[in-house]
């Protein structure tokens, strides 16, 4: 069985984004970085990793269009951002946040909380139709792209 | 720098998810179960990896709650379900399905499409407000838990 090392030529959306951010570092890192966070030494202190190691994941995510680096106002520093690629994330860190607070914390044990500024309410993340109703899984279907690959026929039972 | 190690006691819900789902390979099975997928052989064929890495893989979502698994109809396999837990991961997956469609799919290629069963239309995902009204990153604030280690200070400069 040969392992399958092209994600990135995937058809699947979902494949190809877990190809690009599916390490938990790099999805900390964006955390951090919509918490307002952008100076190198302000991630090293949240994440806790190795000055090298953080410089690599730095790089990654520039290279792949999700931070940016520029001089910072006091030009002794360098600043990262978020790209419009990189806040594209933000429903992704939201659903994870949704799914974390349901399923990975005791009833009434402290966490953070994602709010509306203006209201101080929590936000929530849903999956709507086209004409903004709330749907499920089960209401959902998956259309794959027809492929003259070995991936054409994976649906069917092996 | 101690390197931290103690994300499953994170106060942030996104950090013990990303402890608990970040890794790829479970996402993608999660994927495939949503996709309807449920024998062994369904996801080994689908995913390209080794007996062994799946059997450990399925073993870690189950631990984790997020598969289930019980003897098929013919008595001859197993199947593997999402639980309640894993079947809450739908927004997950599709905010990452959204991000990838615009993010890494050139103009015009193909992709598979998440749709309404019932009128073929794409669904979306977003982030909303408690009365529903759709909320960016900028208009949202983090609201830490106050805590007594060094974590309390983390959004501090450094």
């Amino acid at each position: 069985m040969v392992r399958r090392t092209r994600l990135e030529k995937d058809y699947c959306p979902s494949a190809r984004s877990l190809d690009v951010i599916g390490d938990w570092w790099s999805l900390l890192i964006v955390r951090d970085a919509f918490d307002g966070l952008t100076r190198f030494g302000e991630f090293q202190k949240s994440l806790g990793i190795a000055k090298n190691i953080l410089s690599q994941r730095l790089r990654t995510l520039i290279a792949r269009g999700i931070l940016t680096t520029a001089p910072a106002a006091d030009g002794a520093h360098h600043e990262y951002r978020l790209t419009d690629k990189g806040r594209d994330l933000f429903p992704v860190m939201v659903a994870l946040r949704q799914w974390g607070e349901r399923h990975l914390f005791a009833p009434g044990e402290p966490h953070s909380h994602l709010v509306d500024r203006e209201t101080g309410a929590p936000v929530r993340i849903e999956v709507l139709t086209a004409d903004g109703r709330p749907i499920d899984a089960d209401r959902t279907a998956l259309l794959k792209v027809a492929v003259d690959d070995d991936r054409d026929d994976e649906a069917k039972p092996a």
